[in-house]
């Protein structure tokens, strides 16, 4: 089974959701981020680990797509907080309406995303709601944390990692434990997708890090070197400032948190320093052990082989992504 | 069975209810707009319907808090849209805080309060829970409409009831049917008190909004004639303009949406002409209308009058409050 079988569906699926007329300053916002596009990953997942146990899809596309519009509400309210201008190279909602609208149009997101988990049915409802609603509750404190690390001067990779775990891995391990669930999977296969899909996250956020340093500028969508721009304390900046020699700790100091006027000569001046000091193939090693411990709990999984060939499909395109 | 009966179990759950710890700047600002206090008018209904059908309260509390918890989300974002500097007296959010902060812990409140409801018994939960989401929407659009009503220059009444409808009215009809619904009420009589409640929803806006021109300073907590300073466009004035002789009418376009040196001049101004006009007769006559209209509901509610006694109570103190 081809992976665009599945994205096919999830097309589909998303042109037909409706989330409301009137007022146009509401919905049409909604309408406006979710046509952005993107890979659809999260509600990918949820297809895969539901084809997993079952060929029976229909009653997992709407709660699939329940995870699509769950984050890109929180994208929505993260660009606000962020004041980020743009959004897959499109205006953000809070620069092309305002700020107010865009609180209020993610209020409704966040409403219309619980909505679409609503049909599951009423004897796996109760359990299903609230592992989203904790999810949820730790992407927003994900982002907290985030936050919280712009002005914190000190802080460690274990607190790094918890962060993107938050913000990012446990969305991605909810898509696949509902699925799962959905598909009929048990309890303990459907922890070992949800496991999995933590796994990828971590990996793909730690992927996305490299990517901003090392990317290519032609294939990868954002500026490269934007993260040392902005002092982002990055996987690769706070294990450099960890492993730094006295000399490299002063350079760091020169460019990291102070204004510079030329954000390429930071850009090259911090990379050197990760250069020297081996960060990239240290950032690799961390992901792909991330990928082993995805792939063992993707083994773990009680399903035949051949259903489980498109998460390992999925899951290697992510690792291999240049974007 | 006195109110208090209800207000007691009410706080006493709300020091139970645990939103989470860390990030503390996630969670703080959640406990510290849930202990600013208020009526809790709504979770108050929730009870009090539940009371109608049942003495078995248990299960309907953290339902009802869970309104309460949406309610209190919904105030914490709106301040943020309208730049509240107070509420109930106290630094909102936003300001105690800041934007970011008042966004994200809005969010987890949203999430806290869907939780509230997963312990309903499953064979009512989805109804329950697709009826509260379809009520939250409707609270956000009544938001959406009141921002747009700022800048608009034609608002008619039948807009401005519809746009106090969905901002207020739908909470405290939601309310209601919730613990109808919880004690066991008929479809039939669950939409009597939703009915019930939406009445005394908009009687209890219109009422604000005549408190806020003919209030008494000494128990009104806001300042006397906030909405004529703001230019707010409530019944009262949408009614005074509708009205309004020509001279009349130039008065109200000297004051209204112009910068007033002297509020008060601009109070006493405004106010004038609502006295010429019998504009709060008049705002009393639709008022009562409306508390007839939901006595009418209560009554046809097929529940014992004594166990309906304290839901007529509770009505007839929300219209003759002073603040």
């Amino acid at each position: 089974m081809d992976l665009s079988y599945f994205s096919d569906k999830l097309t589909a699926g998303l042109t037909q959701l409706h989330y409301g007329d009137q007022p146009t300053a509401l919905y049409e916002p909604i309408r406006y981020i979710m046509d952005l596009g993107g890979k659809r990953i999260r509600p990918l997942l949820t297809l895969l680990g539901a084809h997993a146990f079952t060929d029976d899809l229909a009653p997992v596309l709407k709660p699939a797509l329940g995870v699509e519009v769950f984050h890109n509400f929180t994208l929505l309210h993260d660009d606000i907080m962020d004041q980020a201008p743009l959004r897959r190279g499109q205006p953000t909602v809070h620069e092309k309406w305002n700020a107010n609208v865009a609180i209020l149009s993610g209020d409704v997101m966040l409403v219309r995303a619980y909505e679409l988990f609503f049909d599951i049915r009423p004897e796996l409802l109760p359990t299903i709601l609230r592992r989203f609603s904790q999810t949820a509750a730790e992407v927003c404190e994900g982002q907290q944390w985030d936050m919280n690390f712009e002005t914190e001067t000190t802080v460690s990779i274990a607190q790094y990692l918890d962060m993107i775990r938050l913000k990012t891995a446990v969305l991605l391990g909810f898509a696949l434990e509902l699925g799962a669930r959905l598909g009929g999977a048990s309890a303990e296969d459907a922890d070992h997708l949800r496991q999995f899909g933590t796994d990828i996250g971590l990996a793909f956020q730690l992927r996305d890090d490299l990517l901003d340093v090392y990317g290519d500028a032609a294939t990868f969508g954002k500026r490269v070197g934007g993260d040392i721009v902005s002092d982002k304390k990055t996987f690769l900046l706070l294990t450099a400032q960890a492993q730094a020699n006295d000399a490299q700790r002063a350079t760091l100091a020169r460019y990291i948190g102070q204004p510079v006027a030329e954000a390429e000569a930071k850009v090259q001046a911090v990379r050197a320093i990760y250069d020297e000091l081996s960060i990239r193939p240290q950032t690799e090693v961390l992901i792909n052990d991330y990928f082993q411990d995805a792939l063992h709990h993707l083994e773990r999984v009680g399903a035949p082989a051949a259903r489980k060939e498109p998460l390992r499909q999925l899951a290697l395109q992510l690792m291999e992504r240049e974007s």
